[in-house]
């Protein structure tokens, strides 16, 4: 790895707040996250979760503004594009799989390759010349630990674990699934949010920090100094490429005074730090901040443990189009144990993790996802925005990400691609 | 008539499966078909049903893209562009007739003719210079068989039974209507799916076929033989405009079997064949089939008989704006004996005719027209679609009505036209 | 004052009905407020009602397209950008005051002087270079007679009497204000109805009319003569600019036929006219206009007395965005007795204005704002209107605002504009 996170420094250092004023007339370095507002093609994404494709069932998704039909056939799971490419007619309106090899077009009857997409035959006509000479795209899975992973490009995939955040897939992770979601926010947004060092301050308002009566920050700080003290860049070819952070070891603030206009100072208070010692308040902080943080290419968010040891969350936020993305939260706990492993999926995954989480404090990650939307995407904000100094891990993640993403999704990918082999 | 089969056949032939790899590069002999989205202009369409405007009733629709008024006065009908041209707004908003003779408008007293939209006074300002010289367009109007015409265009109106149908006009025709809706797809896609000799396979889910046991097919299909054996084509000045082809002379698929990657067929059963030799399945088909379908400019279809004798099915797919049309369902019975044709009306045609066919039939074709929307709307279909050789048909038409279209209705049609003879 | 009138009179006679046919090919001399679509811009407007923001309350407004947060902290009054300029979100989302003089963004501590919009602190950055350089909008306001009035604009702004039309303000003034409400409509198209004096005919429909057996005539028909008899124009500096017109000298027209093709003359009776002879018809309709109204920059109303006397009615046409406005209706009483003034707020106001007028009188006021919505914004109707002569008052008023407009409102200005001290 050597010099990333020094070069990374570098190279975004100089377009947050202390030299902000020029950025209007020079060309951001980080250009590729700018264009990926439909996702990074060439990458691998969570589609699904196991559970929602049953045997000779069918779910129809959104990936990156590609419409995709997913189904499970003699246990084998496929994902094909959801168009026929005769009249272009959704499948999923209608599917219909006549055999465990063929998924054929309720309109006209054309039969396509579960695999691979090549047409096999038309009901209605058997000598067809299309015959083996149309294609639909068929899409790359993975299933892995519950989760359906889909490949949403044309180079040769990449091991799922290149995109995957590390751990996730190990033999002994435990991995419940908490039932994934649709927010309008663009999936950019939700990166940001989540890895971003001060959003914190929003969850002073969670009910889990309400509940339990744990003062969240007013954020975390991260000067030039404290970014290469407390981060790791792992950007190896052999494995997944991201960020890791600290959290205990960045600077918390936990203590906050606006000045008045007659020369005093008003301490503000957090809600739930009411009638606390500013020794207890150090102390809660050092307990819920002792994890670290990670967020991985192509957009998985790691926090380790979280809520509390030994359970390990993850995040991810997959595109779905430009204005909304799909969240998935996984909670994991690390264990060989069978019976351990049991009980984490049949009940403490859900005490310890999902209702803390996925119930009590993620919604409010959701809220400001959503609230961030019209500016970006309306009002010019990947222009306009005006960062301040925390920010510059986020615009490290930003070059880092044009530097590495293998390619960026367009709506002409979306539009289908039919491949037509009579033409080659 | 001659040689119109053959001609059609040769010029769009080459579009079809065989030589598609080439329409990209060539302008195709259908553009007047792709142009209009909006309906074709200069031709009669079904408005209204003659039970929906009372005496003194008003009505106001869309009728290709144009906002008209329908009123009946008198005992006569009439259609005028609703939207004043003093300052826009719309006469149905608050419709005002003083007299049988005339339309004010409920904002400023504008009182227009209802005869051919003329301004004849105005009731605050008597002697103003604009009476008699500003005009609203008024619309040809034919009430025949309960059903209201419109003729929408600029030129001397053809006789409306060159728009219609055969046999929907004549004397011995008893016409019962279904009620009409409103269905989000283009009209065009709605003609397509009436005739497409492919689409009859998504009437195997038909609660008709389902209810009665009586599998539809897998489809017809055409080829270069069989349409020039069954199809014939009117092309006739003096008369409609359109084609008809005997469905039974065609060549319906009863049987179909998809390969498997080791060499064995399955055989693929319909829902209602199940249980069924071959030989009543064809003997079904035989009945089902004896029909003649017919598809008439500018957008009527004729199902003779259907769903059985002596019952014949028109139904008209009326351009309401670009992504909707009006569905028109109509059940009729030939006969000259009076208490006949009273029953057809009061009973047997809402049991023989509507409920098998409107309830129970075409719902399938509305749902299939909806699917088709998306494509030729927002993904460039009429240009992408891949279409096979049952589709020639749908290419014959689209070339006919290329070269027998009296107009294509535009954009700017539908924002009015103020007549203004003081201009002239 | 002088000869406006005559002027006004002159510039834009030629542009009613007698010599329209050349309006389309010369400029219309009324440019500025054919671009005023969002507002005219350097004016006062009422934002709020009083009552809607209490002590330490929060109220966010939409003004001009501006999107702007109020606040009440102190018992005084402020309006600021609701924009963090950091990313975007809007503080309306979850507003927060830790201070009397401070807001602070829920997202990532961002707090602004409540007062001039700068950047105080950042309750977790307070070192930020930022700090003192940032700003966001502040609108000055001014809290009179119940009302919020804002000033959208970047001039030093005038008086709040400039942009109120006279005597609303006035010492004696008890001002009962009905709830507002926003309808979907321009704000201009809502001026124009207001003031219009062929309007008059939509009211017999009204519930007011009905209800009392008023019937309301078939408008006023202002020709030159009696537009200069009637009607006086302020375009002082000192004060605020607008018409007025005294409604009974205007020509009221009570009686309309309609020409028959016989020859004949068809008497129109409107609805509450019904059984009432022509002497009294015309009682009632000196009674019933026995008003002045009068129209005033930038968009109020004024009828004096309405509906009877000593009630005046004030109401305003606050612009939103392109498509609505907010509507404004005050009940006001001259009173310098204070038990009169109480009971004027407590109880006749309700009675004496509000239900007469709110609830059955200035509906249809509204519906048919809404009706000339799509000709304006959709189908060109600034260009398309044919007016005719008694419009001629609202081409000057569309003169009047050409000339004496201070500015307009444009989408650039309702981005934002955020104060970039350091970049000065």
């Amino acid at each position: 790895m050597g010099n990333i996170e020094k070069n990374l420094l570098e190279e975004t250092a100089a377009w947050v707040d202390e030299e902000r004023a020029k950025t209007d007339r020079v060309q951001k370095p980080w250009d590729v996250w700018i264009d990926a507002e439909l996702g990074l093609r060439n990458h691998w994404y969570p589609a699904a979760l196991s559970r929602q494709i049953e045997e000779g069932g069918f779910k129809a998704i959104t990936l990156l503004g590609e419409n995709i039909l997913l189904t499970r056939q003699d246990g084998k799971l496929y994902a094909l594009e959801d168009r026929c490419p005769h009249r272009g007619v959704r499948f999923s309106a209608r599917p219909l799989c006549y055999t465990k090899e063929t998924l054929t077009c309720w309109y006209h009857t054309f039969t396509f390759n579960l695999d691979d997409g090549n047409l096999r035959t038309i009901l209605n006509e058997p000598e067809s010349p299309m015959i083996g000479k149309v294609q639909i795209k068929s899409y790359p899975l993975e299933e892995l630990k519950g989760v359906v992973f889909a490949f949403v490009g044309d180079i040769s995939p990449p091991p799922v674990g290149h995109d995957v955040a590390p751990g996730f897939l190990d033999d002994d992770a435990v991995v419940y699934s908490a039932e994934p979601y649709v927010i309008d926010a663009n999936w950019r947004l939700a990166c940001e949010n989540g890895y971003d060092p001060g959003h914190q301050f929003i969850h002073n308002w969670s009910p889990f920090s309400i509940k339990n009566e744990i003062p969240m920050s007013f954020g975390w700080v991260s000067n030039k100094e404290s970014v290469l003290r407390t981060t790791t860049y792992f950007d190896s070819d052999d494995g997944p490429k991201g960020f890791t952070r600290k959290a205990a070891e960045t600077n918390i603030v936990q203590e906050a005074v606006i000045p008045m206009n007659d020369g005093s100072l008003v301490e503000v208070k957090l809600p739930a730090a009411e009638g606390k010692s500013r020794e207890e308040l150090n102390e809660i902080a050092q307990y819920a901040h002792s994890c670290e943080v990670g967020l991985w290419m192509p957009c998985m968010l790691k926090v380790d443990p979280w809520p509390a040891d030994p359970a390990i969350h993850f995040e991810s936020y997959v595109p779905r189009d430009s204005t909304s993305h799909t969240y998935f939260q996984f909670g994991v706990l690390k264990t060989n144990d069978k019976a351990e492993a049991d009980e984490w999926m049949n009940r403490r995954a859900h005490e310890e993790w999902e209702i803390p989480t996925v119930e009590d404090f993620t919604i409010d990650d959701a809220f400001a996802r959503k609230e961030l939307q019209k500016f970006y995407s309306e009002e010019d904000g990947w222009k306009r925005e005006r960062l301040y100094r925390p920010d510059i891990e986020l615009t490290m993640w930003r070059k880092f990400v044009t530097k590495h993403a293998r390619g960026v999704q367009t709506t002409d990918h979306t539009k289908g691609f039919f491949s037509r082999k009579d033409r080659e």
